[in-house]
């Protein structure tokens, strides 16, 4: 089975990456665009044992904690 | 109104970042996990007026053809 983690910055974060974005589409004559944020999507495939294991949600969401968020910055949300 | 714009590598690109969260999750302890791929989600703000556009869809199209994603190794997904 696939899982997904959505991993985006915290709204009161900077996001230099997606500021950069929106700029350059303006310039590229894409108008209307007034914000931009740039996120990761992280798509797990996991074996079918494993998948069958009733904590996957929460050892999904310790490997988000883990490794790959930075808790600090980062939001995560998992999905099955 | 907010579009967002997956970018994911093409299945025959190999995944170098993905390929290292996956061994990294093997040693922490995360078992079962066969397959990681790393995309990128794209959210993109847009004002009221544009929004309405009969041809927003096209537009966030080409928007992820000329700079979110690079179509030799990148496929986009547009969400509304």
């Amino acid at each position: 089975m696939k899982a997904t983690v959505l991993v985006r910055l915290k709204g009161e974060v900077l996001d230099v990456q997606g500021d950069a974005v929106r700029r350059a589409l303006g310039k590229l004559g894409f108008d209307g665009v007034t914000d931009v944020r740039v996120g990761k999507i992280v798509e797990i495939e996991i074996d079918e044992v494993h998948a069958r294991a009733p904590d996957l949600k929460e050892r999904l969401q310790k490997m988000a904690d883990e490794m790959l968020a930075n808790p600090v910055i980062e939001d995560y949300e998992v999905r099955l």
